[in-house]
């Protein structure tokens, strides 16, 4: 699995687990929703930058998002 | 410190650790030493794929580049 692929998922699970939609999310973090759901199906690879404002907006610590998938 | 600048600090003392220059690890990653410096002076947002090519140089899982410092 690619790592944009695993972080998407996690991101994913990430926000399902606290309950947030995209839209929310997108808002907590100042981006686009649609900006988002490409991050979450790895169509696009996010910079450093985005993954601080959405690790921020999910509460996490920003390695978490880097977390390997059993 | 942004996020961007713990990466940074992480890739070159990671890369130091291990007694590579900038060019052997461009080299490995398959980027442009000038890129490598610019992550690591924290200069440019890199993105997902391209932390995956440079963990990946550097034999660490890509959440090391992610520790937050001290």
């Amino acid at each position: 699995m690619k790592l944009r692929e695993t972080v998407g998922l996690n991101i994913r699970n990430l926000r399902n687990s606290k309950g947030l939609s995209q839209e929310q999310l997108a808002l907590a973090a100042d981006l686009d929703r649609s900006y988002i759901s490409e991050i979450e199906l790895a169509k696009f690879s996010a910079s450093i930058d985005v993954l601080e404002r959405i690790a921020h907006a999910l509460e996490v610590a920003p390695k978490e998002l880097f977390n390997e998938r059993g």
